[in-house]
């Protein structure tokens, strides 16, 4: 095996641990919600510095090899997609470390009925998650295309989620903080999905080496 | 100038034209939030088209110069600090797209005071997109600094917005679905200054090789 091809070997192995760990985060995340279990939401948070940390080591790594093996075509592709893979996983895990935190918030609150909805929207984006890391590894564009159409099925429980949360306002204004507390964590799972979506976006560019975003996902 | 110097200086003007693009969306965004102008809502959302075909465009120009090049040292972090301006800046404009959006929402239900803490954090924020866009332009990290504290400020106006929008609709719940989108667009300004302290981030990155963000800002 050729040095670039190992360095970009451990490359990937790093990237899916970082993948593993914000998979994580997510899934304590909502369990934590779920359960309003305040320990396991503080061990989110301590989470997203190893995530943070891991980050610029993953940086760093992608620089050495474009500095040492100068490569070109399909590995240069695969360390800049990378980069923006790397750089997508860590706001993943800042989202699920804002979702870890809402939870703290609620506590304080008594009990909410938390949506179904949330638990739904949460499920779908960690597989979306799940899926565009196993793109990214065996380079599958099939899967990564099935990442972006299953984007618009989180949109659309996002939206169910909205008009829930205006209804309940309306009814019970005085629950507005908590309500208002449930729509922004349904929106930190949104943009956790749009994060798949990038990442699986990554995915196909350094693989055929085409550029889809701002394309329809009918593409 | 040897080719590789022309190519970045190429660079670097591409990357303003994206940021003077994107600095004029923020702009137009806020006042046809101020003024409910939906025509001009409509020019925001449709320059937005303008401003992904650049980023792709930049991208690609990046690709080049580290396939033909294969810089080292200050020239590879300023190709990859490149590509990480870029992608912000590209999330700024669909940022401003999103406060564009709003517009056209809240034009169908009567006036609002809007609160002038908008004004403010919008001021702030496209304050911050500009001197970051300075900083690259001129390796200048004492303004990039000066970036990155200001951030604090957007944050907090972000704290008093939320405030107001809870009191808003405890007294007037009928009004949530309109305040609910005063709320969300302090959210989007909020991101927009976020993503101007990661620009000043990879500023320093760039001149100075080291990757300051999950610091605090008093480094």
């Amino acid at each position: 095996m050729r040095h670039i091809e190992r360095q970009i070997v451990q490359l990937k192995e790093k990237i899916l641990r970082v993948g593993t760990l914000v998979e994580e985060a997510i899934s304590k995340s909502i369990t934590a919600l779920i359960n309003r279990d305040s320990a396991l939401a503080q061990r989110v948070m301590a989470s997203d510095e190893e995530i943070d940390r891991m980050e610029v080591e993953v940086e760093e790594e992608c620089l050495k090899i474009l500095a040492l093996y100068q490569p070109v075509a399909a590995d240069l592709r695969l360390v800049v997609a990378a980069l923006k893979i790397n750089n997508d996983l860590e706001r993943i895990g800042d989202l699920a470390k804002n979702i870890a935190k809402r939870v703290a918030q609620l506590a304080g609150e008594g009990p909410i009925d938390l949506p179904a909805e949330i638990r739904t929207m949460a499920t779908l984006a960690q597989e979306m998650v799940r899926q565009s890391l196993d793109a990214v590894v065996n380079g599958d564009t099939a899967l990564a295309r099935q990442v972006r159409e299953e984007d618009d099925a989180v949109d659309d429980a996002r939206q169910r989620v909205r008009r829930m949360v205006l209804q309940g306002i309306k009814v019970e204004p005085e629950r507005v903080e908590c309500l208002l507390r449930v729509n922004s964590v349904s929106k930190h799972i949104e943009r956790i999905a749009d994060m798949a979506t990038n990442i699986a976006e990554d995915v196909i560019y350094m693989v055929e080496g085409d550029i889809v975003r701002h394309r329809s996902s009918d593409y």
